[in-house]
């Protein structure tokens, strides 16, 4: 109940209006507006119903998107739309933003079957969420270096991580903001979470986008073409070539050098295409939103219904192909609704695994310089 | 743990072949089977996965379904099939039905993203539910008189209503069962469970009939066409003529004989036609389940989503209407995940007013006589 | 028009209550009906409405189904639930059972976004299909021959399947009836169409089933398990245990005595159950439905979207893994709106050519003897 | 043939780097990828699959949104994301971000059931749209009048429409532009369409939003509260108070006052709010995209299934409630796959219909200044 008194004061000081404030609060805070409605002395409502019991305020199904920039949004629609959840908690620092989003969405209530959407900058409004996925980072700035950037976005998880965690002590953490594979880590930390309730989307995406992009090659559809690009989601990912097939057909044993350096049909491109879809995304509209959103909510629909599918995620990878580092990489893992159940052990060639080495150097160097 | 033990055990004992037993306890337990993967000494699973995480063995949606007749598995297969949940309990004594309905569904699987099914003749397999629909019932046999036959279901609901609800004290009980009204109130006796936390599904399929049939007249989709069937779920059930609308247009006032004696347009048989559906699907097909068990599907989702959507129902009608009896009679109501949230109060007629009380003295009256 | 007219005809011939037929004929006849209330008289419409525009009798994703069995109705069920086509016409020649099923589907109208259902014996009302799934068929007598129970399948489908032809031209047929690949070959025959626009749904379900049991033992979800079996869809089915995979990574690889007689882990029982799923159904309930009916509509949503999307059906296989016979067997194949666009070569063992061969001369066998 | 020979050359003329245009071809357009792989003489390709059938270039249900703003990309998103449709295209003269956003949708291809996007300023590519929706529009200047911008955007549909009703001429248009009335009235005199085939989407989604702000208050879902708000999409609009009602029950025979000036319980500001919303979203957020691409969406959908749903959408009113300009306003209208089948005929009081004929009386007045 204090939650709900507390919320709208955030929203009132925020506010000269203070008409529209009591609007935002009714439109905003459903569960508080359903209390309230309840117990509302409003004739119409005496009139027109007779009370039988008090509604729950929860739902089984709450996820938390935390950042309501293009990225954030993207994955709270695709998880409305897809009829993923019901129940979206938006976070941010951006009272405004926060405020036309969250009216946006409620406003097309009637084409979503009746969600509850909340928003506050207040993280207890989080409070009972099953997932949560992080999406909020800054960009980086001119003549900024890699570990500048990490550590201004590290400082923001020292200030929300912990809250999360603590109004959502059961929820699997999902992280999306770059870059992602350090970021999962720096989030694993300050969460104190057990290993296996903190992953990161990762390669979950640029999977998407290999397969998409042989199959507009092959012909045919790209849920029918499967292959698996693990390790850093960035620059040094790594296409696991032997496992790319369709209906069990391995392309490597259609032609052998495929993905290598002087293979005539070039298929090395498709994973540079892969490593420059983002570059050339943002270059063409100014940022990635829409399959990163879809990748997101897919994730947190394994989870929600604790499906067991495989995905490529930023997981820990000590221990696994020889690595050493406490670092996260991507690697194809089963998830369920305690988050990660398995990480399946692919079988990678010398190169791949010097490469998944190369990156788990790169990383251990940055997370060693972060300021926790 | 106990009770995934024990369950195969059941099965076991049901089956003089021991290997397909094995079989059948892969199937059907998938928690067990899971669980026993996890640990499993396969040199095939100890090779392809690292295990970071139990599996969770339950999820947020669970429904157990109470009878797999025709209607029991038109809701079950409705549910997964609408992706309502992805986690159905099947609960009834034919244990050879049963295994051979579960094994169809989860042959399925592929198609229905990953349900977990499970059934069962043991009530701990429903263990966790949200929702429990109630399908379960004998009909009644040449010569049999009415209260015979409510005496004859509410034995049965005698053996199951207690153990299902100390198996799942927090779930929601939908009774599909006829008849409806009279069995609702007996599930809820049985129950012991608040009033809001009981209610039978009633004239939500009658109330959808009556739109059809309208929309078939007018030109127009069913969703278009707005009207309510209220009372008994049966023959003595009442059409609020003067609530049937489209665009917020009442036909009553485009027509005010609708639905009267003398109407010279004839509307009255539309209800009438109401009431005959399923007399004539029987006589046609054998048994009516497509619709009804979309309908106990719907009222499901209500509940699973706390979506707080107005359905007619059959609920504890003592104070509304007059009425003095405590009876369960449909009415349209405010459902969310807590059950019953609100009934609403509709202006009836007089003539209407009157058909409710005959109903209610009638259900009243059969009610007196069962031994509960 | 003129069909529109006749159909009913039909249903007033097999009645002899003419107001009901009457109802049947507004309730079946949806396109009937708009067009007569578009024409209508009633004051109620006149007032209510003002009219602009003849409504369009035809939608873009019209299926037939031909045959109201279990497996039929699951098929159309699974095609409405999952909102693959809101447009099913069902033909077969029992009127009674067609008009109570078509009945039971309305009446569930507004749970399935106001479909457009229709019911006839006449073929006319399947005219302008996109998509034509056979579920039509005798089963085995006593004492009767295979050849025989073939050759009167073949008698139907003489009757059948030229005027479905006719009906719809442009349409893909997917043949569901059991022997399916036998019967495949005769709609082919009987169509008249291109080799494409006939197929059979095979061991699409086979693949199904054993992807649900490789996933049961490895503890994760069906979909992330991927395996096929090809050939008959019947006894002699063939697993390809070289392609079963997670994440790429081959089964076999890691357990080489994979699917061998001498696997210590014994393997090759889940394609042994596979192949004894279905008696086991039909033991245990009867007959099987669901999962062949989520099958079918799974392959009807494949050409209704144009994905081209990979599954296991029944095309001609003669010129493939060294076959001469002009036989149907199912292979991974490329499935789009034009039916079959690309056939996947495996890289079969010789012990699965073998296996192949010995069903595609078991299947030669038989069409020699029918007479179509 | 000749079209995606031309369209490549488009982006082969927008770009300087050869190379990377050609990837664009493939991911573009992907009927010529697959037109070209099908031929393709790429030794994977040949040893992967066996030709049977060119695949179909046209799916059944093609929606081209034409204007890739936040309310283009909003609606293009929801059509994906629910299932409406797999085949967008989409239609603008940016060419960077019209690639941008088709390579980002692109890419989650695997989430969204392998749709076929295609983008393109060159109209050829819309060819054969079942739907066609006008999202392009430019926005008011600092110190502009109403009617020099009615005027710029009457241009840029001079240069659109025209060429988009060549490519397909059988297509429903949709107009969301702003300002609704005027332009959808401009995109029909230009379209050369029958009145029925073009229709805006006015207040559909003003009557989303007056539905949700009631159901706030009363404590129900959106979807239980019947609510229309007619007339001008914009500050004019008319709330019908009459109709307004939850399970038949019309809050105004609760609460007399509803909606008037004296009403105690100030149920007017409902509208006020309604009115205000999109004021409000743009100053919080700076644009409005979410809720009109979810009510542009369901307005596509009910097209393309031929639903025959109601909905408040921008009509010629002559004739209509006493109207005799010819201009477009919103009315409850029966929507199919012809577009308006008929309009409903509300009974509005003497203000309702007053306000109507001032908004008509303004549409008609700045109609008469635009030349066309």
């Amino acid at each position: 109940m204090k939650r709900h008194i507390n919320v709208p004061n955030n929203f009132l000081k925020a506010t000269s209006n203070f008409k529209w404030s009591l609007f935002l609060l009714q439109e905003f805070h459903i569960c508080a507006s359903f209390k309230l409605n309840f117990r509302s002395k409003m004739s119409i409502i005496k009139n027109l119903f007779t009370n039988i019991s008090d509604p729950k305020q929860t739902t089984t199904r709450k996820v938390t998107v935390v950042g309501i920039g293009a990225v954030g949004m993207a994955t709270a629609f695709s998880l409305l739309c897809q009829g993923i959840t019901n129940d979206v908690c938006l976070i941010d620092v951006m009272e405004d933003r926060l405020r036309g989003e969250a009216m946006d969405l409620l406003h097309g209530s009637l084409f979503l079957k009746n969600p509850k959407i909340s928003a506050s900058k207040d993280f207890t409004e989080s409070a009972g969420s099953k997932v949560i996925i992080i999406t909020a980072g800054v960009r980086q700035q001119e003549g900024e270096s890699r570990l500048d950037l990490v550590q201004r976005n590290a400082n923001i998880m020292k200030t929300t991580i912990p809250n999360l965690v603590a109004q959502s002590p059961d929820a699997v953490l999902i992280v999306v903001s770059n870059p992602c594979d350090i970021l999962t880590y720096v989030a694993w930390k300050l969460s104190k979470l057990p290993i296996h309730r903190v992953f990161g989307s990762g390669t979950n995406l640029d999977s998407s986008r290999f397969r998409f992009l042989i199959s507009q090659k092959l012909g045919c559809s790209t849920s029918s073409v499967h292959g698996w690009i693990i390790g850093e989601h960035g620059d040094s990912s790594v296409p696991v070539w032997s496992g790319v097939n369709v209906a069990g057909v391995r392309l490597k044993e259609v032609s052998p050098k495929l993905g290598e350096d002087d293979d005539p049909e070039l298929w090395k491109k498709v994973h540079k295409d892969v490593i420059e879809a983002a570059y050339q995304i943002i270059k063409l509209k100014g940022f990635t939103n829409w399959a990163i959103g879809l990748s997101a909510a897919s994730l947190a629909n394994t989870v929600l219904t604790n499906q067991h599918n495989v995905h490529a995620v930023s997981v820990m990878t000590k221990g696994r192909h020889g690595l050493d580092y406490e670092v996260f990489l991507s690697l194809p893992a089963v998830i369920g609704s305690n988050g990660v159940e398995k990480v399946v052990m692919q079988h990678l060639s010398p190169s791949e695994r010097c490469a998944l080495k190369f990156s788990a150097a790169m990383m251990a160097d940055i997370q060693a310089g972060i300021k926790l």
